[in-house]
Order: structure tokens, then sequence, then C-alpha cells
């Protein structure tokens, strides 16, 4: 298969049947591609799909990993309803790749609106509506692994968070004041559930204002933070992209001062309405203004915090001062009127359309070195220029050190400086599949730390609910429990006494997989690589291209959760033997938990108690001890559970998980197979090393538990025991 | 098993613990029941379930066909966004069966609100929150199909209707003139196309009011029926619950005369805007202005419509006159004013709670029986009235007669009146799941003549969705396809020519089974049988109760259609040995279409082009020559396809489709096998039977066909020729 990347660049008007390249015009018959003509707003490319071509990627979308049969627009909105028609989320994410016959992939790079309409229209192609002409698209050719590869590398090196936000995260909007948040710590500890992180939404802010603490709801913060950190819990705050309208307000003050907000038509700075009613909104755009407001973030690192989350920066408008005098006006004009139906509808209209009007984005406009630019041709690019700000704030303030950082709205490029979370979904079993099925998209776009809002953000969660949905998020870099205002609460223990055992051995477990977790990320930033792949990647046969509810993960797992209400197992699709790893509790491994399943279709039971795993042939997953928090994991006593029909070896690498410099520290084992007997060499730095145990399963089926005495063990540091 | 029907009347204040019955009061000891307790709004009954229970019925709600997991209100909503989430859809259907370690049913006799609390709460009960105190509670104690065919027999025979209105039938909001109807129907005929009915949206109406033609758009409607008529065509017009006000309109001026309107608070009638604008609404409660409005249909039936379609009766109300000036208001006093945030959200707010606003339900009151009584009381009485209004007077036009009458809101006891349609759903795939999903519910309440909007009424359809659709909707009895205005047009030939051959196909196939569909359905209905039942009401494995994507349809076949997008196959569970028969066209009835498939788990694969059916043991499959409407087709040539292991029995019933004589005509064939040959054995009393083919399925896998040379034949009209 030969690797193709091209850059195709546009800059001229294009006859149909042409592509363009930076090298120039071609006819279509000189590269393997579509064609492109121009539009109104303009261009639009067309693409051939064959019959048995599967389309991935697209990022933050709706309906499954197989992108064919809709339609996605690359326009972040906030739209809290995330229903099968809709075509735009929170991110934008131009980037797909097709394998088929032919395996190719697609990038470009405009922060305007851009329609994929993949298989819609017409299902045999992918038709490209791009509003523009300045954009760059890049062509890739090649395999499927190789092509998200040399993308990823070409958008930069995926951020990495500190190790500690690999742990279970609790969030809801809002603990509302310090005593809920303290009380939520306590019962983790309560109930020994381990904890790393929990999450202040708006209402820790004063009057919702960027920075500013609440001096009756979360008074002596410095204090409060350091109280928390000492219970092993780090707080994370959310920063809103509207900056609150208040004489003597610094940030606020400060903006006006500078010229630092995003103006109106009039060169004004522009008046929206968001939590805290009337805001300008910072120029992320323009260079100086990025800087000024990442250094605000030290006002709360100095306080202690260690990670923030940015919000409602698509940017999210709940209404203009001008689009709401309109609407009202209106309104009022039709106080006396006679309505007919249809002056009603209107009027609903005038009142609901308020909200993220294009209107408002098209009075909008940045300085861009030194150039006035409208926002709307560059929307794509606000959530991402305020989480650049963020992290180079963060820069500033520490090179060294890693800070979490997530983010709502992105967009491609923006995955370098943090990770995001999947917005505002819902206690639906829908959301719950679509987690997963969006989980490949977003890792090709570069968003490896990511996860969704588990249990669902709006609408009311179930036990069962929330108990399948930590069956998936145990796997998900980003781990948090999130819930909405007014919704049921969805902490662990808020159902009953199974609920909350079951979710306890889960992110006991969670814990346990760290190696495994951590080893596999870093993995996937420093090599590109995918974390969470569809099948297609590594096996060839027409079936796996169907399957739309697997996953791999990592080198060495396919996951399959239960993703229906009442189910009490699922079908599977195996492309190749796998050992079925059925954990009840970490406590307990057993070899009686490990099936080898043969290639093929299997129905099976998976109870609310356990968690499927899937080993992959000749792989193997490590484990260590749980512990209440990330910090306290130790790589003395280490497990490794594994499918061995011939041969295999894990690295295991760790870090101090707060620098910068990765994979200081490594466990690697190999495990090799002589007349029928697995010998396994051991080689680490990790001084603590102490005991390794090994469940390794044959070919047949039989599990070995493979102890210290049978292994041949060669140690770079001399100081392993013979504990096994 | 010991059946119990027990009829529990609550009429007095009730300790917890106890329960009541007609008897009086019991300790919960004395029947295996929940317990009751009194609440602020009236009753809370609780409940227990055990582990492994399932819950059927609810009739028209969201979520699986086990309804456990979730609550589910009863009041008729017109709410369009069907997400998982919601409570109320546009029934309101309080029955249900848990099948468990103990099987039994509850009815609950009230048209107020309830709750009904599927294990969400509590997995372990359900929790019914009655807003009332009067009503009558129905116990069932028995096997799934006796309970459900004791409660079908309780509410009164269902509802048949006209044999043509088993058609395809085409619909659209709106076909806006005569033209595009009369196109619609030509290109149904260039295309060889076969369809009984096009419907008629509102837009046929002068300005929406009820029984108008619109002078301009449909002129002459007595002829334009006529013509369509002799294309093989009926029309379906919508008749909207809330009458136009308008001088000089006379169902408004003799609403108004006899005071036949829902009254305000005022004792005036009340005023709410709906299509027409402002309108009032027909008292049905009122028996005097029920047969007043029924007798209203007159006029369309005197210019040949032989059906209607009901809607907007739950009653939808966009905005109340008094609602709307509040509102107007309320936003007219906030012009000056610098809103902050929660104003604008309560501004936001008043103007999106205009519709279906309880305010509003509860200013209203009805005349029933000469008392007044306030609407919200009765509320989910409204559409059935309307129904039963409507369906009174085609009785009274013509007694024999059967008209095709469809409405949208419903309740329990409708069922006799009318058939439904499942209201306002989306083209979305999880919209065909529900379809499937609910059809068991429906048919528990009593609606067997139901479908859904095939192919999705709002958001676009794509060529793919409405080809998966139709594979299912071919085996609903209410097989329409509909869709919004604004949205994709999803005609069979509005996609591509593979898309149109294919639907052409499985519109055939539907109309060449339809003395199964037919028989069928009035088995179901004079019977009281489910025609489309979970798995569980046959098999008694505890793998058939996690079957939510499968359902029996009639005596003969299981059903296992694909719901999901890009999916070219699917799992299916067979409890018992089956013949998976897939068809792709009826014109080639080929042994190569037939495969044994053992009990288990399966993999199978479905092209878009085929319809799968999986045909039980020991059943028969009828079918005849297709033709372009239901009228002509004929029993002269009919096919049989079985699964006969031993032997097996069909009886295919007729009649003249019109009236209300049901099973006049019928041809009942036997299988009997003897020393592994098939004696055929056929009875009849249709005279235009000439020839019978049998495909006949053996247990080793084999089909045989059996023609008439082999069959050992005994006529009752001695008239069938040798021509198998």
């Amino acid at each position: 298969m030969k690797n193709v990347v091209q850059h195709l660049k546009v800059g001229q008007v294009i006859p149909t049947q042409t592509i363009i390249s930076k090298q120039g015009v071609h006819s279509v018959e000189s590269l393997p591609l579509g064609s492109c003509k121009v539009t109104e707003n303009g261009h639009q490319w067309v693409f051939p799909l064959s019959e048995h071509d599967v389309v991935y990627g697209l990022g933050q979308s709706m309906r499954g990993m197989n992108k064919r049969g809709y339609v996605y627009e690359s326009f972040c909105s906030d739209d809290p309803s995330h229903t099968p028609d809709k075509t735009a989320l929170y991110g934008a994410h131009n980037f797909f790749v097709v394998i088929g016959e032919r395996t190719w992939g697609l990038y470009t790079d405009l922060a305007g609106k851009i329609s994929h309409d993949v298989g819609f229209s017409d299902r045999s192609s992918v038709k490209l509506d791009i509003e523009g002409e300045n954009y760059d698209m890049y062509y890739f050719e090649g395999s499927y692994q190789w092509i998200t590869s040399r993308f990823r590398e070409m958008i930069g090196q995926s951020y990495v968070p500190p190790k500690w936000a690999f742990g279970y995260q609790q969030s809801r909007w809002s603990y509302e004041n310090q005593d809920v948040v303290r009380e939520i710590a306590n019962t983790m500890q309560t109930y020994d559930i381990p904890c790393d992180a929990i999450y202040l939404d708006i209402d820790y802010m004063e009057r919702f204002k960027d920075f500013s603490t609440s001096d009756t709801r979360f008074p002596d913060f410095e204090t409060f933070v350091s109280d928390m950190r000492a219970k092993g819990i780090r707080l994370v705050p959310i920063i809103d992209a509207g900056v609150k309208i208040e004489a003597g307000y610094d940030v606020y003050e400060e903006g006006i001062e500078k010229g630092y907000f995003v103006q109106g038509e009039d060169g004004e700075p522009f008046v929206a309405a968001v939590w805290p009613g009337r805001v300008h909104f910072p120029d992320f755009l323009n260079a100086e203004a990025r800087a000024w407001f990442g250094r605000k973030y030290h006002t709360l690192i100095d306080m202690g915090i260690e990670g923030f989350w940015n919000d409602m920066n698509e940017p999210a408008i709940f209404y203009s001062e001008a689009g709401l005098q309109s609407a009202i006006e209106y309104v009022s004009s039709k106080q006396d009127e006679n309505l007919d139906i249809y002056s009603f509808f209107e009027l609903k209209d005038r009142i609901l359309g308020l909200s993220n009007a294009d209107k408002d984005y098209k009075s909008m406009y940045h300085l861009m070195d030194g150039k006035r630019v409208n926002h709307f041709d560059v929307h794509n690019l606000y959530g991402y220029k305020m989480t650049q700000s963020a992290a180079e704030g963060m820069l500033a303030y520490n090179p060294e050190k890693r800070f979490l950082l997530l983010t709502r709205a992105s967009h491609i490029g923006m995955a370098k400086y943090s990770g995001i979370w999947t917005g505002d979904n819902a206690s639906w079993w829908e959301h719950l599949k679509l987690n997963l099925q969006m989980l490949p998209g977003l890792n090709m776009a570069g968003f490896v730390y990511s996860g969704a809002d588990t249990g669902g953000f709006g609408s009311h969660c179930s036990a069962e609910l929330l108990t399948r949905w930590i069956q998936l998020s145990i796997f998900t870099p980003l781990f948090r429990n999130h819930s909405a205002m007014g919704t049921r609460q969805q902490e662990p223990w808020a159902f009953d006494t199974e609920t909350l055992k079951r979710v306890r051995h889960f992110i006991r477990l969670r814990y346990a997989m760290m190696p495994y977790h951590y080893t596999e990320y870093i993995h996937s930033v420093l090599d590109h690589t995918m974390l969470f792949s569809p099948l297609a990647r590594d096996y060839d046969d027409l079936r796996v291209r169907g399957v739309e509810d697997q996953v791999l993960y990592g080198q060495s797992l396919m996951l399959a959760p239960v993703l229906e209400q009442n189910a009490r197992g699922r079908y599977v699709y195996l492309p190749e033997p796998m050992l079925l790893w059925q954990v009840q509790s970490v406590e307990t491994l057993s070899p009686d938990t490990m099936t080898l399943m043969p290639k093929g279709d299997h129905y099976i039971q998976v109870s609310l108690d356990e968690v499927p795993m899937f080993i992959r042939q000749n792989q193997l997953v490590p484990l260590c001890r749980p512990a209440n928090q990330v910090d306290k994991l130790m790589l003395d006593d280490i497990s490794l559970v594994g499918f061995v029909p011939s041969n295999a070896s894990y690295t295991i690498w760790d870090d101090d998980g707060v620098h910068k410099n990765y994979r200081q520290r490594y466990v690697r084992v190999t495990v090799s197979k002589y007349e029928g007997q697995f010998n396994v060499h051991i080689e680490t730095n990790v001084h603590e090393l102490q005991t390794v145990t090994l469940y390794l399963m044959d070919e047949h089926g039989k599990v070995h538990c493979v102890k210290q005495t049978e292994c041949d063990r060669k140690m770079t540091n001399d100081r392993l025991q013979d504990k096994c």
C-alpha cells in the first residue's frame, strides 16, 4: 500500500472535476480523488464511496462510529439535546478516514462552517460543503493506522494530564458550598471509594465571575483547597468564557482598558449574556489578550488549584443585548393584536432563537494579528484559543508541571493543549452507546484525554444505568461522574447498597489497572496511536466493519460493554480467539473468571456485578494493588493477566505523574513458551518491585498461575524478591 | 396456575399495607399484592418485583418492551420530541403485566394522571402514584396470555378497519393541493407500486376548518375523491379537535348556539389556539355534543370519503388566549429592565410554557351527564371521546360498513372505536427500534390496528432508514409512510433507483402476505390475542425475557428486523429451531431463500434487499399473488411456506373487507407426515381457488415443493384444479 500525504491548497476558482494541490490544478484522473465545484458560499467537494466503505472520524458527533448515513456540520455548538438528528455538537473536527477498497483520509483546515454529508444525500459519496475559500485540505492514503498516526503527528503531540487525573472524579452542577463538597469527600472516605478530584461548577464563583470565589459559600478558599488536598482530593474549578460586566471587577476593568474584548459592529465590546448576566467575551484570537487571560488562572493556582475546566466557550450565548431588545420589542408590539397562528410561531421563534444565534456570531469581531476578523468565519477557533490561553498561562506559571485542563468547545489542533469532556449529554442508554462510539473519532482528532459525563448530565439516572456506564468509564482516561442541577443525584451511594458495592469494586478495578491505563495513554500520545480504535484497524474482514459496539483499547484489550437497559448479557464478535475476563472484584483474581473464547459470534452473560474484558492473543494486561488515590498506587506487587498461545511481552511505563519527563520507570515482562512451559523474563528499573504474579491462559484455555520459582527472571536492579 | 381477576375499588382512606377490593379491606397477606398509602393528591401503590421479573405493557411509551427501569406518566401529551427521557406520549394506557416468579397484571381505570415508576426509584418495586381517589383497579393473575386476553375481552372487541386499510398508505404534511396528490397517485402507477390510500393533512381544509375543503387547492372535492377512487386510491382526510372561531362557519355557530364547547372558568367557551388560530374545543364528554360532532363527518362521507384521522386531540394547545396575553404582558414589562439571567430564563419559560399548559387544562370544564367536570381530572378521555364521536357518527351513517379511523390521543377503552398511529416520531434509527418495541404494549392496550410513521415524521430520512423501516412496517396493520413539512421527501421514489426497486418489492410482499396479515388480525381481534407479542409469552426460558428486538407476529412468525444504521446483519436468538426465510422478491419463492436455523444464538446477514422472517415450528405462512390494491387480491393462486417437522395446519380467513361479518371465506390447509412424506389436505369454500403450492421444510432443513399430484386434497367445493 502506498502512503501519500497531499496538501491541497485552494485559492482560485476551481472547475468541476479537478483537484487542486500545491503544485497546481490537476484533472481528477491524476489522483484517485473526488471533484470540486464552486458554490455560492465556497466550495463543494465530492468523493465517491464504494459499497463496503466505512467512514471513521469527525470527532465529536452523533450517530455511530461509522459516520456513513448522515450529515455532520463543523460549527461548535452549545446544544444540550443530543438527539440523533443533531448535526453539530461542541467540537469541530474535520478529519475522517475511509476504509475500503482504497483507504484514505481527508482533513480540511478551516475554522468556519463545513458540512460533511457522508452518504446521506447520496449513499455512494461523501460531500463536503465548505463555507469559504481560504482553507487547506490534506489528503492521506495508506492504512487506517498509518493515516491516523500521520495526522496526529501533524497536529501536534496530544495533551498529557497529571497522573492523578486518571483517578475517579466526582462532579455535579452544583455542589453549592464548601460543606457539600466536604461531605462528598468524607462520604468517599466512609465508603472507601477511590477518588482523586471533585469538580466545582459555576456556583463556587462570586456572581459567576471568572477567577473569583464566593466569600459566603466558599470562604477562605485557599484553606479549603488545602484541607481537601490533605484528604487526597484535588478541586477542579470551572472557568467560563464570558467576563461579567461589573464595575470594579478586575478582569472586566482591565479587559476594557486594554481593548481585549470581542467587539461588535460598532467597535464597542460586544454584549452578550451568559451565567453572570451581561458579559464581554475575551478576544482569545488576539495574542495579547490570550496571554493576559491565561495569567488570570494564576490567581487560583496560587491557592493550590491544579486543574480547570473551560466551559461555555463555543462561545455559548443565552442572548445578546441587541437580540433580546429586538425580541422584546417584537413581542410587545403584538400585545393588542389578534395573533394568527403563524405570527405566534414567529413570536415563539424570536424568543427561542435568541440563544447562539448566527446573527450574533456574525456581529462579533476579533483582532487577529492586528486585523479585524469576523467571528463567524473563525468561529471554531474560539474555544480552542481560550484553551490555549489557559494552557499557556499554566506553562508560564510552571513550565515543568502538568495541569489538568479540560474544555467543552474544541477544534483540530487544540488537542495539544487539553482534554475534552463530551459535553452535556443525558442519562439515556443511547448516550452510553454514543460515548463508546465517539471515542475512536475523538482519538483520531487528537483528543486522547476524554470521556463522557458518566451516568449522564441531564435527565434522571437509574442505578442500572450508572452501573453499566461505570463499567465503560473505568476504561476512559477522563473518568468523571457529573450530573445537572434538578436531576436525581448519581454519586456512587445515591442508589442502593448493591449499587454502591458494585461501583466501588469497579472504581477499585480502575485504579488497579492504572499501569495499563497509563502506559497505553502515554503510548498513544508519544507514538500518535489510537487509544480506542474500531476493530477494522487491526482486522481486515468485512464483518468487523459492521461492529459498532466494541472497541480496541490499547494494545491488549477489546471492550464490549453492556449498553442496554435490562440486558443480562450481550452479543460479541471475536475476529480471533480471545480471553474473556469477567472481573467482579479486583480482590480476587481468579482463573475462574477467565474463559477462552473462540473466534466468531457469542452471546455472553454479563451481570451487573461484572466488567467484561477481552484480552487479545499474545497480550498481557498489568495490574497493581488498588489504592484510594492515584498517588498512592505502587509498583511493588503487580499482576499480569494474559492470553498467550505462543509468547507475549508488555512494558509498563511509569513516571512521577507530575512532570513532563514521561517513561522514567518501566517493568518489562516477557513471556515465552518452551515445551509447553511458560518462561517469564522480567526487566525493570523500579526499585520497589517485590512481587510479580502472572495468570497466563494457554491456547487450550488452561490458566497457569506462574509463580516466582518458575520464572527465569533477569532484573536490572537486582532487587526483585522471590515472592511470587 | 390459578387465574384471578380481582376488582379493587378504592373509596376510603387506606391504611398502609392493606389492599382494598370490592369485598372490603384486606390485609396485604390475604392477596399476594402490594401496599397502598394515601398521598397528598391521591394514592400510592407499591408492588414488589423479583430479580428476574419483566414488565410488559403501558402501551404507547418510550424505552424497551420491558418497561423496567423508568417512569411513565399517563397523561395524553402532544410532545413531538420522543427522547428517551419523556414520560408521556399521546396515549394513556394504564395496564401492565409482570412476568416472573408470579405472573400478574394490573389495570387502573382513571382518566386523570397516574405515574408508573417501574423499578426506577427502586429497582425492586413498581410504584403507582395516582392523582385522585375515584378509580377502579383490576388485578389479574394467570399466564401472560390469559391475562392479556381477559383484559382485552374486558375492554371490548378491538376495532377492525376495512380491508383496504391493510394496504400501503402514503402521506405527508402536506400534499398541498390536488395536483400534488394526483401526481403522487400517478407516480405510484408509473412505478407499479401497490397503494391503497393517500392521506390529506391539514392543508386540504379551508383555513384549517374541520369538515371544510379548500376551494382553491382542492376544488370540486367530490370529483377529486371519485377520480382518485378510480385509480384505486382512497383519500383519508385529517380532522382536528379544535373548531375555528369564525363567524358564519356552521360548526362554530352551531356549537356556540347549543353550548357544545368546552368552557372556561367563567362558563364561556374556552379559547385556545391551534392550527386554525383561535378555536373552541367541542365537549366530546357531553353525549349530545359528541353525537352532533360525529354527524359532521357525514359531510365528507357524502363526498365519498371512507376514512379519517383525528389529530391534535390530547387536546394539543399551542396557546390559550389568556396564557398568551399574560405572557406578552410579562415580556413587555421587561422592555426597559436590565434582565438578570434568571429573569431571562423566566421570560423564555413563559413563552415556551404556553403550549399544553397544565394551567390551561385546569381551567377547562366539561358538561358530563349534566355535571360540570374539570378537564384536568378527565384529561385522558378527551381524544377517546372525540374518536368515539367519529366512530358513532360513522355507525349512524352506515351501521354495516367499516370505515378507517385513526386517532393520535388515546386511552384504555378507546380501542373498540379506532386504530392509532404512534404520533410524531422522527427519522431516527432509535424510533425504528421503538416502533418494534411499542407494538406488544399497544396490542395489550387493545390497539391492534396501529403502526408508526414509516421513515419517521420529523427530521430527514435516508434511503437506508426508509428501506429498513419498510422491512418492519410491511408487518404492521397500519402501514403508512408519513413525513413532516420541511423534511426530506420520503416517498418510495424520493431516493435512488435501488431504493425504489427494493421498496416496491417489499410493498408487493406486504400485499402477497395479505392472507396471513388479515387472518391474524381478525384472529387477534375476535379472540383477544396478541398480534405482536414478546417472545416470553410462548417461551419460558429466562433468556427470552431479555430479548428486546424480536417479536412474535401472529401464530406462525417471529420477526427480527435490522434496526441499525450501516448494519449488514444482526444477531437473533431462537428459543427453538425455526425456518429463516429471506425474501428478496415475492416473484421468486425459492427454497434457496429458506434455511433451517437451530435453536440458539445466530448472526444473520440481512442485506438491504431482503426481508428476514422466521417461521416457527409446525407453522405455515400463506401468500397470494400480489396486486396493486387490496381489493384486487385474489385467493385463486395461493402459496404456503412452512416449517413442518411433524405436522401443521393453517386456516386463511377472509371476507368482503367492507362489512362486519368477518370470516366468511376460508381455506384450511392441513399438512401431516407419513413415512417421511407430506400429506396435504385442503378444505375451502373459496370458489376461485385454483392453485395451491406449498414449500415445506422438514426437520432436516430440506424444502419440499409439494405439488398437486402429491397432495391428498379434499375440497368442499370440488373446484380446485390440479395445477400445483
